[in-house]
């Protein structure tokens, strides 16, 4: 063992820690309390893993997987952005992008590139992964929401359109789970709990 | 798209939500709060694919991942079983058999069966895949609770050959990450924080 690399493994570890910490404005089922960003993508890469037969592409599950693990990290340092905060996400861009360098720079170096490369591959949302896990991303929050009666978009005045928007990149990762979506939103839409 | 199928997996998804209200004895690290199991499988992934090279043996790094983010989904019903609750050690493994039929019930029955495999796999602990997976969910509160000086130890008065029982299957998935806990072991006994 490399002590070295090792400890530095380690320290990285015991920091993401703190990702635990970073408050969601998605609502766990049962009106519970906000999720937050650990326990999101815990339950988006279970999500990736039972649902990659609707992906549009075949996907590798295992990279998937681990992009989605790490996706929220940089929200440590960056905080979250809440999907239809239009002045935080002005920012957000180059805040996440100082925040990847501080923290995946705490890994070995070979690591620390990796999951760099792999957190930009999510950004970018190119790949058959990346847009698989953006599926992932946007599909989660609804299914909670919708357990919920919609309340988050209650709370926060949100318009079916801005939901539509956020979503542009949901069918290029599956065309089959954003028809289910598009379900979804309609019947919140009649109900009210979204503006048209 | 089968629907009935694709209702079942999102059932599943949903259900599985629960398991962000199960709370562990193991507190997040700068004092925080109970940690969840939801959280701590996420954490454990992410040390698996950043760790696997000090497996003793290799490891199907997906396999061992999804292993790991679905271990504790039976304490959905079962609850949580303190390492050292020697009680509710005596009908955990009933409570939790009962709880994976119920709750992998709710998938379509290939998946179902799968999952249901992957963990009577983790609770064996025969395969190298749960052998690391196990040196994952033991070593993974031991850095936490070396963060916060031991207290979680100290609070339950555990002693250092309780947590030297519970770890017997440690040095069979990673000799390495074995001998570095026994460092973080020796620490805390000459501190205090464990007993002899």
């Amino acid at each position: 063992m490399d002590r070295e690399r090792f400890e530095q493994q380690v320290n990285f570890i015991r920091e993401i820690d703190k990702e635990k910490n970073i408050f969601r404005q998605t609502h766990l089922t049962g009106h519970g309390r906000n999720e937050n960003d650990a326990e999101h993508a815990w339950h988006m890469a279970i999500m990736a893993y039972l649902l990659r037969e609707y992906a549009n592409r075949g996907i590798d599950v295992a990279k998937t997987m681990m992009m989605i693990l790490i996706h929220d990290i940089v929200e440590i340092d960056a905080g979250d952005t809440y999907a239809y905060d239009e002045e935080a996400k002005k920012t957000q861009e180059e805040r996440e992008r100082r925040a990847a360098e501080r923290l995946f720079g705490m890994l070995p170096e070979d690591q620390g590139e990796e999951l760099k490369a792999l957190f930009r591959e999510f950004e970018s949302g190119e790949t058959a992964e990346s847009r698989f896990a953006h599926a992932m991303d946007n599909f989660q929050p609804v299914i909670l929401n919708d357990a919920n009666e919609g309340s988050d978009w209650v709370e926060h005045g949100v318009h079916v359109g801005q939901v539509k928007k956020r979503n542009e990149i949901t069918p290029t990762g599956s065309t089959e789970i954003w028809s289910y979506m598009e379900e979804i939103l309609k019947k919140n839409l009649e109900k009210g709990a979204l503006l048209p």
